[in-house]
């Protein structure tokens, strides 16, 4: 049961962006992140974004709001952002205080522009399969480790566990489209007899979110596993007094698991590098350049785990 | 093994729309259509639209493109529908001949205007749950038959074989979606053991595009099962020398099936019937109205065919 290493695998791919950036110049892409009110996993999750982009050598800027911002301000902001011929990409932290429709506040975001991959266009373009579309960053990088990891997927049962906007369905329409080519099922907490289903999976895509959910009986022995969880689960013996943890009971589910995604360490780092690699993206789309790379790839088909 | 009967169902659709078209005077529904070409099934198609639109009471126009019509003009007249305040619908009959990017000719429709349900824009909306996303015609048609047939779906394993744009992609998203909340698993031309994917299902919606090639030894015993397949077998018995045929082997099928639509009637006049309820919507959004029944209702609950 080796572990898909995200971290070494997120490297490579900011190593590619930085050298993407580097070919751009002069043009410097610049990314804009919209943060509204002070919630602290929002506060970590920016800093985190703004220091990679500045490792990859792309520019941020961080435009910060309190948490009593009306709706137009915040849509002002982006109709702004979406005009300046400086910004490349525009990410709008989530969770956003309960006055916003946070689908509103996407789809405002010019689709050009949009990094984060929410936007209905953004979203409607990977259902049409569309090579220009942007995918959502956790998804895109969920691809991308099983693509980088040798995973073939053509004709294989890929069973995602989650219907979320933001990972949940996008990934399944990823595994789905042509290049790809996974059967797909989805399941969610309605589903009955999850484990029957999950059982089938060659490759499992836990995006949950509840620590552990996804035990050993659930599991197909020879599956890749890729835990998109991560749980703050209370922990005394740590300073923060958490630890994190993921939608997989790792030490169950690891010894029947062909390769498996660690929490912390496994999908987690993929999520920002795939931001960068959109922004790049975009900055070379402003620049009058075709994607080349920054979408998603067919799996390696010639290897398998 | 009762039939859904789809030509009826489309009718109680009809008097619904014809009502809401009613209820809208003196403002009447104007949808256009753009065909390009003469394709015999999309010049048949189109009339048959046409003769829809006119029994409901929604005016309807054509404009007709020769075959050899360039990109640019197309678009040209797509902005310019796009820009009428007298249009609420417009409708670009597929397929286009070989020099459009018939994607890109679907996304220049404003998503407002777009009754196909096609556009990135309104694809990405059912994606993201929006009521006021417009559903394409066809998996919109399926999710109204199993409504009306008392079909429950929560929790209830749907296989869909076909991962297409128009069919099989967007009606396994409705199916997912909340209220309707159905497992699903989308199976297509790459699905290794498609019968172990198959015999799983309890809806079953074949969009394949291969007459009868769904055979009883593939479907679940009660399973409810949706033949999207509209074929034309050559026929010498018939006079017009062919006769439409579904993906189903319905005469195998049909004994083991809780329900079955037949083709025809079955699928087929629910396509057009759903066009016709995403015109009425467009026109009444453009009124000012807020969308009211035309988008994917939850299936009813309490019944169980």
């Amino acid at each position: 049961m080796p572990n898909i290493d995200g971290n070494a695998i997120a490297q490579q791919v900011l190593a590619e962006v930085k050298a993407g950036v580097e070919a751009l110049a002069p043009l410097i892409p610049h990314v804009v992140f919209v943060r509204v009110g002070d919630d602290p996993a929002s506060v970590s999750y920016v800093n985190k974004k703004q220091k990679t982009a500045a490792a990859a050598g792309i520019r941020s800027s961080l435009r910060l709001f309190p948490e009593e911002t009306s709706r137009e301000t915040l849509l002002a902001c982006i109709d702004g952002l979406n005009a300046d011929p400086d910004v490349h990409g525009i990410l709008v932290q989530a969770p956003l205080p309960p006055q916003f429709d946070e689908r509103e506040v996407f789809n405002r975001i010019t689709p050009a522009k949009d990094v984060d991959g929410f936007t209905s266009a953004s979203i409607g373009g990977i259902v049409q399969e569309n090579p220009a579309a942007t995918a959502a960053c956790t998804p895109a990088g969920i691809i991308e480790l099983l693509r980088r990891s040798g995973v073939a997927t053509s004709g294989r049962h890929a069973v995602v566990v989650g219907r979320s906007l933001i990972v949940g369905k996008p990934a399944a329409l990823l595994l789905l489209a042509k290049g790809l080519d996974a059967t797909v099922t989805v399941a969610h907490s309605r589903t009955r007899d999850l484990g029957a289903i999950t059982r089938q999976a060659e490759i499992l895509i836990a995006a949950i979110g509840r620590p552990g959910f996804i035990t050993a009986d659930m599991v197909r022995e020879g599956a890749v596993v890729i835990d998109v969880g991560i749980n703050r689960v209370p922990d005394a013996s740590r300073k923060a007094g958490y630890r994190i943890t993921g939608d997989v009971d790792y030490a169950g589910v690891a010894p029947k698991a062909a390769l498996i995604t660690p929490v912390p360490g496994g999908v987690g780092p993929m999520t920002v590098a795939m931001l960068m690699r959109n922004t790049l993206a975009a900055a070379r789309a402003a620049a009058g350049m075709r994607a080349t790379g920054p979408q998603p790839l067919p799996a390696n088909h010639h290897a398998v785990p």
